[in-house]
């Protein structure tokens, strides 16, 4: 049976042991250190003794989690420990992406470095949904044969989708790609013999946007593709409504009486600022009328958000991450007329800092914590050889 | 010098000693006990010892904040002990609130019944804030005298107002009040001559409605009255926004190119479902016409809620309350229309607990909450005679 990967999950995951406890926490902590970190001071901000350091320590290098790295030279007297660090031959995380027009798969290491990157363009609107999960199958496929030349193994796969996803990895509707109720997870799991998690792509986003920024902040990540939606960050967590679909804000009604939205409702966003609106709308008039429209309807729509959450940042990501220049003008005039407290506060926009690929990389970033909240789990599988 | 209430938060008080953390729990495990408890059960639940409780449980009924009840006739063997209950005539809040054409105050005791209320029925538009919050501060004292009358002591006032309120107690802004930077707190301690603090009204009564309901549930708390203002409970916490300002519902945009509102912006909430617009469209047609408009256009506003913050309750308070029958229809034909996920799981829509008082019993709650929260402070003031 293949494992299943931790749902994701902001809370921080229950320890079966002591045991599996400290290594998780000592490699976290080394994870989270800007520089390696020597063992006495590993020990020290563990809390733990030199001595339990440093088994936890032999067990996570003999399991590829963590490595030893050479001092930096040193001009002082006394000769530098050697550092540890995340170990960049270790366990890898496979982040999928399934969108209207595209998917896309990546590889990360547990150093956070992207060790390869597919992209296939293609419209997945005419194939049913799996079909479409083959494709992206295939597409991973590939990846992990990439990924396997380099002598890295994959610890699992996430998977991003345009849609509403239930707890259990089940995508309930995904109107752009016509999605009802699929079961993504299972099929992929079953194709790709990994442990597969399923999660809205713009909570992917946003979750790697936070961890880029570090903090407690505040923010709504806006992700900007044939459809639209978006991550909400609260005060340092990402909040995902009672069922886990908030964030739609592609289905915000710009115009109550405007034209027919795939949804079944009237005037949403998305028929005026998604990319296909844009591009009829660029080939009726011009590029910067349509980008202007575009950023007008995300202005009034985010407005709506700042007025009802107060939050001090807007990141623009998915396809809009490279249109920021465009749209930042007619987007910020309608939050200078529309946001009540705009005169007494600032609110600050921004293009993503993973530019498109933040939800990919959230995805395969989810893999890579799942493994350093649980490394007894993954040192577990790895052993009986069930995770590769 | 006035004590200060501390500031209303939902985070725990920290507390400056043992003795002082003790009186809280202490006092705060009776407060939240459904029945009257007795001293061995106080100390079970604390973990605390007999002696301990029994201290604090003196000092307790000493400063007029616990009370001994006889326990209820048992039919069994053995006499039952005395159960401790909050002292219904131990210190009371006082909740003030003020909006475009109402004064309000009431007496709320650790109870948490209402013993006096009084409410003044005037435009507060034509004056300005000194002159209105003077008025209050006469309602105030009003309902003071009537609260000293059945010898009951003041341990604060709370001012629930239509506006963006500053961690200072300043309004910045209360469009319909025409308010710009008024210090409401200082207005108000001068004539009380009594601490004070001040929260926006959608805010009080969502946290009223929160403590109603008990749990961990997520709704949004929508308050009619000339304005219309939210307050936004997530996950069981009432979210404030990065600067205390979210919930601006009001000025969520219904036709962006519609009629002018006071705050700069067109087309917002207020000029479709405030209850002016409510009255004015009435004139021109019909009640029954004007009300369905107002439903329909809160409808679209909170089906933008629900899409982008997937809660599952909707609560009409203030004005809105009593016109639950008449604006249900509407406002759920709306949500069927515009919620992406209203056909995955239902939305409930109810009229607030504490019907139009919401707002001014969440004050009083805020300042028996403070008491609730740091008793040692309560009697350290009795004592020395600041706090009446």
């Amino acid at each position: 049976m293949t494992p299943r990967l931790p749902a994701f999950t902001d809370a921080p995951v229950r320890q079966s042991s002591v045991r599996a406890h400290n290594l998780a926490l000592a490699l976290t902590t080394v994870v989270n250190s800007a520089n390696p970190i020597s063992r006495a001071a590993l020990a020290s901000a563990t809390g733990l003794t030199r001595a339990t350091v440093s088994a936890l320590v032999d067990e996570l290098i003999a399991g590829d989690l963590l490595t030893e790295v050479e001092p930096p030279p040193r001009t002082g007297a006394g000769r530098p420990a050697a550092g540890l660090a995340p170990a960049p031959d270790g366990p890898v995380g496979l982040g999928l992406e399934i969108n209207v027009d595209y998917l896309a798969a990546c590889v990360v290491d547990l150093t956070g470095a992207v060790r390869h990157r597919l992209v296939s363009h293609a419209d997945q609107r005419p194939v049913d949904a799996a079909q479409a999960l083959s494709g992206l199958a295939a597409l991973a496929g590939r990846a992990r044969e990439l990924a396997e030349a380099d002598g890295l193994r994959a610890a699992g796969a996430a998977l991003a989708v345009p849609g509403l996803v239930g707890a259990d990895g089940r995508v309930r509707v995904a109107p752009n790609l016509g999605w009802q109720d699929v079961d993504a997870r299972a099929l992929l799991q079953a194709e790709l013999d990994l442990p597969v998690a399923v999660d809205n792509e713009a909570n992917l986003a946003a979750l790697s946007e936070l961890r880029a920024a570090g903090g407690r902040p505040s923010f709504v990540y806006v992700s900007g593709e044939i459809g639209i939606g978006a991550g909400l960050v609260l005060d340092g967590t990402l909040y995902r409504g009672v069922r886990g679909w908030s964030g739609e804000i592609g289905h915000v009604s710009i115009d109550p009486d405007g034209p027919a939205c795939r949804c079944g409702a009237h005037g949403c966003l998305e028929l005026f600022a998604g990319q296909e609106a844009i591009q009829s709308a660029a080939a009726r008039s011009s590029t910067a009328r349509a980008l202007t429209a575009a950023g007008r309807a995300l202005g009034i729509a985010l407005a709506a958000v700042v007025n009802l959450l107060d939050v001090d940042t807007i990141v623009l990501g998915g396809g809009y991450a490279p249109l920021v220049p465009d749209l930042a003008g007619p987007i910020e005039a309608e939050l200078r007329r529309r946001v009540l407290t705009f005169d007494l506060a600032p609110v600050e926009l921004r293009a993503a800092a993973l530019g498109a690929d933040a939800a990919m990389r959230g995805a395969a970033d989810a893999v890579i914590r799942s493994v350093q909240q649980d490394p007894a789990a993954w040192l577990a599988n790895r052993l009986s050889g069930r995770a590769s």
